[in-house]
C-alpha cells in the first residue's frame, strides 16, 4: 500500500477541470430531494450539465445517453429505489460510469439493502463518509442519522477492502478525504468543517466525481480530481465569510473561478 | 390567562441554544419539497443535526433513534401521507416528541383530514400561522393557499383552545409569534417582514422546534426558545441586507453566530 | 409578422409588476424537485404568492383557488403525471389560465407523451428553452438532457408555428428571449448568461409567467412582462457579483428591488 497527498494546485487535477468545463459533461442524477438544487447548482458552477431525470419510465433511456450518473439514497422511496435499481442496470449495459453515495447505509435497512443490489451493477466510485463506509462494508458504523460519527481515518482499513471486493474506488470524506482503489490510498487534506454545517456538501462532492469521471484518467484520479477542487474551493469560500449561509454561496463562486 | 413577552438575549433561551448546540439532536423531518433544503441547513446553521428520512419503509426504524420529529404536510401525497402516519404513530410509541406543522390545513380537504388524524398521536408542538391554526382549529380561517390572510393574534383564542383539547403547545407565527400551552400565553415579538418572503422560513421555524424539544424545560419553552432565536437572527440579517435573497444567506450565518 | 423589442424600462412591464406586487397573485406550481425552492423564492421576491400543492388528491381542490397555475415536467414521475393531467384539466374547466414548461421534452418519450397530452387543456403560454420548442414541436432538436443545444432564434419558426397550432403564445428563452403568439414576435434581449449557471433559471421564469398571467393585457405581455423584468434583475445581479453563487443571491434581491 501506497498513500499519497494531493491537493490543489495540482497539473492532472487542473488539467481535468479544465477537460470538464470545456466538455460539460451531462451528468444524470438521481439524488435525495435535500440537495437536489445545491447538487445541480455545484454541478453548473463547476461546468458540468445536471439532469435530475427520476422517473423509473425515464431512466433506461435516460443513463445510456448521459456521460456519467449519480445514484444517491438519502431519501430513497421505494419508487425511487425500482427507478435506482433501473438505472444502476442501465448504467452497467451502457457502460456510463457512476457513483453511488450510499447515505446513512448501516443505519437503515431498506436502503442497505438497496445499496447491497447496487453493488452488483459495478459503480466505479463510491463516495461516503466513515459511517456510511463502515456501513456500507458490513462493519459495524457507530452511524446515527445521515452526519457521520466515525472518522474517515477510521473507516479507511474498511475502505480499501470495500474497493477490493467490489472493484469500485471508494471515497471517504472527514477532515481529510481518502480515495483508494483498495491499493493505492490517496489523501485530499483541506476543506473546511463548515462543509459540515451546509446540507449536502457531501452529496455535491459525489456528484462531481460522477462529472470527473468521463475523462478523467482512472475513477481514482476523479475522485481526487473532485475532493481536491471542492477542498480549495471550500477553503478560498471559508477565508472571506463567516457563517454557513455565505460559505455556501461563495463556494458556488469559487468553483466557478478556479483558475486551471 | 397570563401573557408574558420573551426576546433575545434571555438567560434561558441562550441556556437552551448552549445546550442544542452541545448535543446536536438528531432531527428526524417529513416536510415539505419545497423547504428541505432550507429546513435543514437552519437546523445545521443553529447546531442541530437533520435526517430526512421519509419512505414508509424506514420512518418506524428511524423515529425511535431520532431525538425528535418534524412532520410538515406542505405537500404531502398520498405516499408521504402513509409514511407521516407511521411516523407520528412510531413517536408516540416510541416517545419521541414532535412538532406538526398544518400547511395550508383548513383550506384543503386532504391534508385536513391527514392533519386530525395526526393530532391523535399526540405532538408536543402544533405550529402554523394564523389562517393554518384556524383552520385546523375548526374555526374558519380565512386562508387561501400557504401565506396567512390572519393575524397571529387573531388566531390566539383558536390556539388556546386547540391546545386544551389536544395537549399540544401552539405556536401562531406572524408579526409578533404566540405560544400558548392553553393558559399561559408567551409573546416573541420581532423577526422581520422579509421572513414572509423566504419561502419556507415558518417551515424551517417548525424544525428548530423540533430540534429544542428534546432538552429544553418544556414544549413551550421550546416553541419559545426557537421562535426568539429565529426572531433575533432575523433581526441582524435584515440590519445588513437589502433584500430577500441576502437575507436569508444572512439569517444561517446569524444563526450559527448568535453568542450564548 | 411584426417583431419588436421590449426590454425593462417600460411603462407596460412597469405598471404590470406594480399591479403584481399590489395583487400577491396565488401561483400553483407542480414544478420539478430541483427547483421548487428558487421558484418560490422568485415569485415570492416579485411579489407573487407561490403555492406547492402536488397531490393528485389536493390538485382538482386547489387549481379553481388560484390565480394562475404552472405545469413542469422536469422531474416528472408516473404519480406526478397524473397529478399535472388533474391539473391542467382542472385549470381548463376553471379558467385558471396557465403555463407549461416542457423541461427535456423532445428527448425522453414519457414526457414527450405527457406534454403533448396538456396541450389539450389549452396552455396560455408554453416555455422553454430552444431545444425544448423544438422538441414538442415536433422538429428534430438537437437537445440532449435539460440545458439546450439550439439557440432561441433557431426555434423560432417552430415556436410561431407551435402557437397558431396550440393557441398559445410561445415563449424561447435564450440569449435573446423570444415570445410570439404565432403573429407577434417580441424579442427580449438582455439577461446574463449566469442565468444558465444557475438551476432552474428558465424554471423559475416559467413560474413569474404565470404571476403575470393574471392581470396582463394578454398572455403575450404576461410572458413578455416576465421576461424583461428577469432580465434586467439578472443584469443588476451579474454587475455586482463575480460568479453563481452570489449571482443566484443577487437575483432575488434585484427582483425585489425594482422601482415601478
Amino acid at each position: 500500500m501506497t498513500t499519497t497527498e494531493r491537493t490543489w494546485p495540482d497539473p492532472a487535477i487542473a488539467a481535468d477541470l479544465a477537460a470538464l468545463r470545456a466538455r460539460g459533461p451531462l451528468v444524470h442524477c438521481l439524488t435525495n430531494l435535500v440537495v437536489t438544487n445545491f447538487t445541480a447548482n455545484v454541478l453548473l458552477a463547476a461546468g458540468a450539465s445536471p439532469a435530475m431525470v427520476v422517473a423509473v419510465e425515464e431512466v433506461g433511456e435516460f443513463v445510456p445517453v448521459a456521460d456519467a450518473l449519480l445514484i444517491n439514497v438519502g431519501t430513497v422511496t421505494a419508487a425511487d429505489a425500482e427507478a435506482q435499481r433501473a438505472a444502476a442496470t442501465a448504467a452497467a449495459a451502457a457502460g456510463t460510469p457512476w457513483v453511488l453515495d450510499p447515505v446513512a447505509v448501516g443505519g437503515l435497512s431498506f436502503r442497505t439493502r438497496l445499496a447491497l443490489d447496487l453493488l452488483d451493477s459495478a459503480p466505479a466510485v463510491i463516495r461516503g463518509n466513515g459511517s456510511e463506509i463502515l456501513g456500507l462494508g458490513g462493519a459495524a458504523g457507530g452511524g446515527r442519522g445521515v452526519d457521520s460519527t466515525s472518522g474517515s481515518d477510521e473507516a479507511l482499513p474498511v475502505a480499501q477492502d470495500l474497493a477490493k471486493r467490489t472493484g469500485a474506488v471508494v471515497a471517504v470524506s472527514g477532515a481529510t478525504d481518502y480515495v483508494t482503489d483498495g491499493e493505492e490510498v490517496v489523501a485530499v487534506p483541506g476543506g473546511h468543517v463548515w462543509l459540515t454545517k451546509v446540507t449536502g456538501a457531501g452529496c455535491a462532492l459525489g456528484a462531481l466525481m460522477a462529472a470527473f469521471l468521463p475523462f478523467a484518467a482512472s475513477p481514482l484520479q476523479a475522485a481526487v480530481d473532485a475532493s481536491a477542487v471542492f477542498a480549495v474551493a471550500a477553503e478560498r469560500a471559508a477565508a472571506e465569510t463567516r457563517g454557513p449561509g455565505t460559505f455556501a454561496t461563495a463556494l458556488l463562486d469559487h468553483l466557478s473561478l478556479l483558475d486551471t
